[in-house]
């Protein structure tokens, strides 16, 4: 095997090659401005060594991927009370869909489509005001990746706040079966604040670590989450990280991860690494092209897929 | 860590004293007719080693277990050109759910739903008769346990073809769809008997030790399928291996599985072993109840969770 | 067959012995509040003859039997334009279910769905502020009933408002689609006032009386809608007036109606009869449940059905 | 107001210049032959007088208006038992939907879907064996016309089972929840026979005057059903008479009907006449164009809708 540097390398030199870069999302202004060209990848190794490549140091609008750590803030605030409010299972349609709350009584399928993450959002709204629960995932973000630049793109936020009636309709609906404590309003300011975090894929494979170590931070001992903890989470984020598409990419690259629609994908080796990718043009179930390929093709190189017998 | 000997044989008594084992999966009378008191469970190690405890060697109806050695069979047969026919993604509802098929224009979402398994039927079908190809599942499965013995129970089958309403109409509703080339009748004959292989978990454990090793049979060497497809089946049994309670599996146990509706679930540790249990009692969703405990129980002490950093 | 004013009364005394009354919609406490003894029923016959019997005087909240109005406006409004952006097909499900708009991309099935009375509610807004658009409701209503103390009872539309997520989420959804063209919380309020009118039975079959007459009010010999439009209304309430009971009501009753949580029903006998039935007690699928029984009695005593060959 | 025989040679004639004659049926090769030039029309009025145009006398495949005659049948050797077993609401589905049988746990939605006739036909085997119970279907038709001439087209019946997936699956899922009381091919073999009755629109026309007329045959004064049970079959045609473009026919033509995918449409007026129109191409939803536009006119022209004061 290639050491990891070249492997990155490579990837790296030949995503800026590819010419089917998927479609950069567009429903808000500040989204569909980022360049299709754009690809970065940045991997931390277990001994805390970065190998980057291509535009690893330009933020993004992390997205979905924020669902991951106010997943993990919520769980530290209500532990296991949380699962009778958002279920764990993969949803069967697509990120944005209402049906199944009818179905199953205004209860999400999971913590990462956008229904279930407004609950989170929700439970996030027990520590204080939407600043106070906004300013504390930006807090631990911050924390986790030991970077005090990440910050929150405020016109992502306001452009989802004027355009998101989706979501509105999910927090609404939800609100009727009782599943919301907090006005729909706060919870979704909470949510669309979250996903608004801008961070560069060396950021967020920095704060993806702990879910590659047993819940602990590997430079600084500290434990973030039980050891237990860690391992749910990364069969949440295998089960349901993709959506719709979680299959396919459990299928093509084998480890836990979790998309944005921004194009960031973070996704963790247990034991061994943890890596984000970030491209902005989407497949069509609506994550990150290259960043998958570019995962597939890493998983493909190094052995690193959890499915297989000699790992890494 | 104790030792894997003492760990299985502690489970295999604790699940003997468990009072709540769930029910009976009792829609055909063979499978009715089993003890809820049985429990049995066969880990193999990557050396060869065999740790068993409780009912390991009584055989039981494997059921939606073999739709792990029959997907195999097909992939070696028409490869990739199955994933036109079959999805990959999880479901999101009941193993015998029909609504998904007409949205999705008679495509099953994965091999393990029963549509699926049935498509997989009909691939086989290929090889020749249904006799044939009966013949070709059960050679593969003996060969893979290295164990002539094994065999199928002919009253299992023809109690599911007697009753089985719900697969015929599944048949009948994808040929509607052109997505079954041969007779609904000799695709579901081909179906019920695979499901009908009676094994013990030893026997099973054996059978699935190529999926824990990259394909590869280590006690003969012998290369059942490629690496890369090694990893995307276990992918599969992570993603669909338990219906609509994968998540939940994922969640406590963190292996790639299967289960069936015997009560029999298998499991494979990439690298480390492969593991059979077998409860008939079935909790809501259909799959073990005491057979997913052991399981675990088993991961939570020997860390083998595929989420884990610090494996085995 | 008896004169018509014994049947009613003999009606009217019949339902007040009734110990099955149903259950009082209880989602908002101005509507709990209601007595389930109240029963009332008025008919206005062609020559303008009123026979009444029990609370027939007593105001009640008309809730959706308001759609039949606004409906009418809204197509007096835009005409034909509205049926791009409403369906007119039964809709298989719940008043307030959110799954069919997923399917048909935002567009509801009927204008006397909750999601359809939101759209007809937002046409409405083209005339003005909310203010005024509700205030074109209430003079349109008075105006058919000539009765200018009917009003709107504001705790009612505040209570919706309250709590009315599940309509904030139809509306939401449905803007997510571009299918409202003003603000949620504009539409909705519109919506809730005109189902917060306060009628009693006379008041409501006297308004409804165009509907029996080909469109012509017979009092005035004014035209409310042409023939052709007055018919059309007609089918709708015959298809969809009772929600996903609308089969049972035609099977039952045979007249074109619209029943509204309230407690209230308006059926129409075209060329006979204007008849509005009230009593707040509804059934499982949210109906009056002495109405219905009642516009039974009525129409088998009378030979009122549409579908009988000798009628009236 | 024009006379009736001047109203239907007129609407013959526009007929036959129509241009836009939509797609005749092609899933099975009898009906793919039909030639999408014919249209005929026959109006049977109170006192037998027939006002018959275009291709009037032309036996074509009634398929699916012949649930009308298998539904009378059914509840004449069962009654009301028969709502136990098929509902009497709209599907808001198309007429072969599965989706809503899974909901409702096999049973459907109305005796017009598909799944519903194949329950009534799985009720007619209780009269004997499936030769027997399709020999009473026709006789009991010709009696209703009066005409020994009609008769069945095995060819279509066979060129049915020999494709009919999608209604096997239908009736074995139907099975599976216990509500089929024969085997399925048997309640299939009747099915498809009753749909391959050949008639011409006289004769059609003809066999449904007894609905028209409280259940009493005009002609010989013989009481085919009770006036509840002929008012009560009027509703579920005017409900669910057209698949899931009821409501538009209800909207358009406003009388109860029941169309074929052989493009036949069967009309009543109640009280006043007996209609069948036939033209072969159909529109999107299923149901034969320039029927349905043929009965517009002439419920137009002619006041006959059940909606309109004025009628006739």
């Amino acid at each position: 095997m290639k050491n990891i540097a070249s492997i990155v390398a490579d990837i790296a030199e030949e995503m800026r090659g590819m010419t089917d870069r998927g479609q950069v999302a567009n429903y808000i202004p500040p989204l569909a401005c980022v360049s299709p060209d754009r690809f970065g990848i940045a991997v931390v190794m277990a001994d805390g060594t970065v190998h980057a490549g291509g535009d690893a140091e330009e933020p993004f609008s992390i997205q979905s991927v924020s669902k991951v750590f106010s997943l993990t803030l919520a769980l530290g605030m209500i532990g296991d009370a949380l699962w009778s409010r958002v279920g764990r299972e993969p949803s069967g349609s697509a990120f944005n869909s209402i049906v199944q709350l009818e179905t199953e009584q205004g209860i999400p399928r999971n913590p990462f489509i956008n229904a279930g993450a407004i609950v989170v959002a929700d439970v996030l709204l027990a520590s204080g005001t939407p600043a106070e629960a906004i300013a504390g995932v930006l807090r631990f973000v911050r924390g986790l990746a030991r970077d005090e630049t990440i910050s929150i793109d405020a016109s992502v936020a306001a452009a989802e706040l004027a355009t998101g009636y989706r979501n509105l309709a999910l927090a609404n609906y939800m609100r009727s079966f009782g599943n919301l404590m907090h006005p729909v309003e706060q919870a979704l300011g909470v949510y669309f604040h979250q996903c608004a975090l801008a961070m560069s894929c060396r950021q967020l494979a920095m704060a993806g670590r702990f879910l590659a170590h047993d819940g602990r931070d590997p430079a600084t001992g500290r434990c973030i989450v039980t050891p237990q903890r860690a391992r749910r989470i990364n069969a949440l984020m295998m089960l349901c990280g993709h959506y719709d598409n979680s299959g396919e990419f459990a299928f093509r690259v084998g480890l836990p991860g979790k998309s944005g629609v921004g194009g960031g994908i973070l996704a963790v080796v247990p034991g061994t690494a943890s890596i984000a990718v970030w491209s902005p043009g989407l497949n069509a179930k609506g994550n990150s092209q290259l960043g998958a390929l570019a995962l597939e093709r890493l998983a493909a190189r190094t052995g690193w897929s959890v499915f297989e017998a000699a790992q890494g």
